[in-house]
């Protein structure tokens, strides 16, 4: 591998429709913290982070995902990867320090599959509000934990993140003929920073939030539909066969989807073997047998192409079956 | 009302196909506590129930339900109530001390809905082991809490138990036309000992056990899913709009439903107005707004005559509407 | 036992010297419900409560426990009562509707010990929050529970509520001497509405209010250290031996000692027999094994003469020992 | 920093006097896994852990630490480590492959306090647990955490870890004189890997392990104590002011101390700024404001020379000061 340390995922930037409603999702209901705001834009973070922010809500007239970004252990390790990407023939675009609110020079490339991912090394920093508990609110999100890419070859995302950006995969769903369906993939030693599931894409299925324990799914579930969110709720609570975690996903207003999550395990060890699911398991998805719904697997966020600003067109997926089939 | 006093709910007889295979899920899986069995029988109570039993599964060709039974004040109250019943032309049938395991004199009849329940007094007490913490298992059932009778009249039954019971509502579900769709009564200060539902009957839908808190429902479903149980997790876990209530109905090895059930409130007070909730109310049944299946609703225990032993013949719901339409 | 039926513990009117301080503890840290206020009071609920208060804060030089109040099934009841109480050579202080908010007609008198108690039949009805989780703030506390008085002779106040008023004993604390030393006594069919422990009184020791499941404990010391309270935190969270129940122990700016209680047990069954502990039983206080601090023995709250409303003065305990000395 | 790679806290080895006390309270009451025994071995892990084991208990007439083992990234890691060790003036002992059940070759070296350590790179590996919900017993421990040293010169060990084998600080203690007194090292992205405390030593203070939630302590607690352990709780369930975790401290039947340990948050980030508190700060240690009893300052395991197998002999704490004074 080249000498760059990808640490973790970092943020994300949807595009969204009304920032006002968008802000009594994510911090009344769910309890994100605003760390900033302006006409434009709402900078969110979860009760543990340090950082500036975690998730951008940014105004436009379609509900798109703007970028998915990761954090670099230093400039140099940045640039060091900017020029692996201009090698390997991608096209990098440099966001200048300053152009961007509270991160430092970034670059941009649509990745293997054309997913809009950003690389970053700095960001502001911000007071913790781990132990501010008087400030919890509804899901108490604690941090922000990975990203979900549906994509068309995800042999392709897998190879690249694995062999090119040192990635290592903790889970992956396989097909009767052994084709890998679905890869979580990790740099932080959890489950996942990133996974690629089969369909059609390049599209971003979901982002998904830590919190610290079940009960604040629980809890944040009665909230929801308290204030009357039940109908973002689209499926869970559950406990995942694959990751162990328990989640729960939903929509927010302008149809992006969030997962709550909580509960994996440790995945640093060099010698950890890859859990292999087959993609008929009933326990996969939901280890309690729960089917998820169709929109969980046909719908997911339209990307943008970092040089246009455009959607990016999305191809049909490579492997035919994309719902599994429960044969109990 | 006339002078005796119907305690609570006490315990159900249910009739299964295989003992082996029912101890396995009850008492492996669910954490019931067998206090005895022999080859026709087997006896179960939950952690803190201090009498012999709260269950009794029964050894017989169909998986039948063979009566419902509640716990009465004293030896008159019984005698009382089952004075009420003969007065009132129900016909009654006296079971005698020892012709049951564990409880004392007893008489069956079938309610004003044609449900097989059981009145007694006096059961042996054993040791409770509600401070056994080393024997918690799966579910850590505590006790029985209530019955679910699905019915073609609800009405009926509705006026039945309170006027000539003694019974109070706490929670119902009306119909556009301000019918009375559901019921939920009780004797003890909670939300039910008994509750009716607008179907084809009469048969049992459910019975409930109460659970110390959220965390051990979703205990009970990692242990139900590790030892092959997912295909018998039917619903939830969920929060209940109707009753506030956390929840998971199970189907066991014959198809009858168990609830798990967690967390209603004090309803002792007379002037506690009952609270109504609208057949479309997206959140009645489960206030997170996920559906129930078809099965929950169409599917429920056949309940037997209790001279005959012969299963009753069923009619078809007063009311046409059994599954509420969510317009969302 | 006469005809009158006492349901249950109903509401507490404590004198507190700073409204302000008390609101910033009871509605702020500990998330109690503020139905009203004026000048010298503040009416608090919990969150499933259907009627105006549970909890009055009243203005005072002192901090002094005015009354604590029992709900009466009927007025017919509440006479009855008063003329038991009158026949039995107590003084009985009647205070007509419209002279306290929101309750009907009551009386007042010191009970057989001294701590002054009061009966009512009606209260206004409010809204319940039980479903509005979007207000769950700090502990969600959702409805009060019990009281627990010491007093210099347990016997004499555990015969009374037993034999005149009709409480029924789940558990006691016996001495090596078979003495009672402590009991727990309810009329709704929990473990306890009131409890007398052994000890200089009449005093108030504490009041119980009940939380729906343990991680709300958790929740509670979690937000009550953030704001600052931990001073306030006097014991606890832990597992009773006796009732079972998870617990913490709290002084509000006063002094006054509140308990947070969730998870007890059943206790509506005639046959069910009181549980013994033996006052050396490590287990007996905290199942865990924890040790009470000397002030949760040692301090509690005067209370006030119904008629004069001065302090009650005070008597040493009867019996000699008043903290267990663990043997283990 | 040198070219080799610490991974993480691995495994450690406690001589116990009696194999069959300590399975009661491991795997009986604590819920560990145990992999493999013969005659003066016992072999432990955690319901996920994918390797042979995280604790061994040995025979022996004392009971006493013999090593703390790190995983390495590989065999050339611990070679580069082994010769650092060596050309920094340490002694380092080989323990050849074959020599110890289940892992590779090894070195032992008494680290710079004295603290008797080793370094491996490879462990026979194991089916995981993690998702065998029915065999989860007692506190479910999921796997092993940290280390807890007391040294006598914290800054010395804080210095040495940080600047020679690459941990990062999460969090310190500081004096009045802003000394170190107490330092929490990382090298996975958690709040540590090991601390070192101000206190007579080398010893070993305590081994933690992490479980998956707050309410499998509370759980733990309830167990161990229905089975006659509650002596052998010495502190806790609390919240750590220092870290955020929900802690509990047992005493094993030799006196060592075992925490369990659960929620901390992701230290990763290079630019994680240590969080420093104040010695006097008294939600430090419990963020509810309790103290720790003097034991749990005064009590520690003694370590043995990794040449002779003899108890390294202790000095005195450099710093004065050894259990906060609060002054609330």
């Amino acid at each position: 591998m080249a000498g760059f340390d990808i640490i973790r995922t970092a943020r994300a930037i949807l595009h969204v429709t009304d920032l006002d409603k968008s802000r009594e999702f994510y911090v009344k209901a769910l309890g994100f913290v605003e760390t900033e705001a302006d006409d434009n834009h709402i900078y969110l973070r979860g009760l543990e982070e340090h950082i500036h922010h975690s998730l951008v809500l940014k105004k436009a007239d379609q509900p798109n995902v703007e970028v998915l970004s990761y954090k670099m252990r230093s400039e140099d390790d940045l640039e060091e990867l900017a020029s692996f990407f201009e090698k390997d023939g991608f096209q990098v675009k440099w966001m200048e320090e300053g152009t961007q609110r509270a991160i430092g020079r970034s670059f941009r490339v649509q990745d293997v599959s054309g997913i809009p991912v950003e690389f970053f090394a700095k960001m502001e920093t911000v007071d913790r509000l781990l132990q501010r508990y008087e400030m919890y609110r509804g899901a108490r999100v604690q941090r922000i934990d990975h990203f979900n890419c549906m994509v068309p070859d995800v042999e392709k995302a897998y190879n690249f993140y694995i062999e090119k950006l040192g990635f290592a995969c903790s889970e992956y769903t396989a097909t009767e003929e052994d084709k890998i369906w679905a890869a979580w993939l990790h740099r932080k030693p959890t489950v996942h920073d990133v996974a690629f599931m089969n369909g059609k894409g390049p599209r971003v299925h979901h982002i998904g939030f830590w919190l610290s324990d079940p009960m604040s799914i629980i809890h944040a579930c009665d909230v929801l539909a308290s204030i009357g969110y039940s109908p973002n709720i689209e499926r869970g609570p559950g406990r995942h066969g694959l990751s162990n975690a328990f989640f729960l996903y939903l929509r927010d207003p302008d149809g992006h989807r969030i997962e709550l999550y909580t509960g994996d395990y440790f995945t640093g060890d060099p010698d950890f073997e890859p859990v292999r699911w087959d993609i008929n398991d009933p326990r996969r998805q939901t280890f309690w047998g729960h089917e998820a719904p169709d929109c969980w697997f046909k719908e997911a966020s339209t990307v943008l192409d970092i040089q246009t600003g455009k959607p990016i067109e999305t191809k049909e997926a490579a492997l035919a079956q994309h719902k599994p089939t429960f044969v109990i």
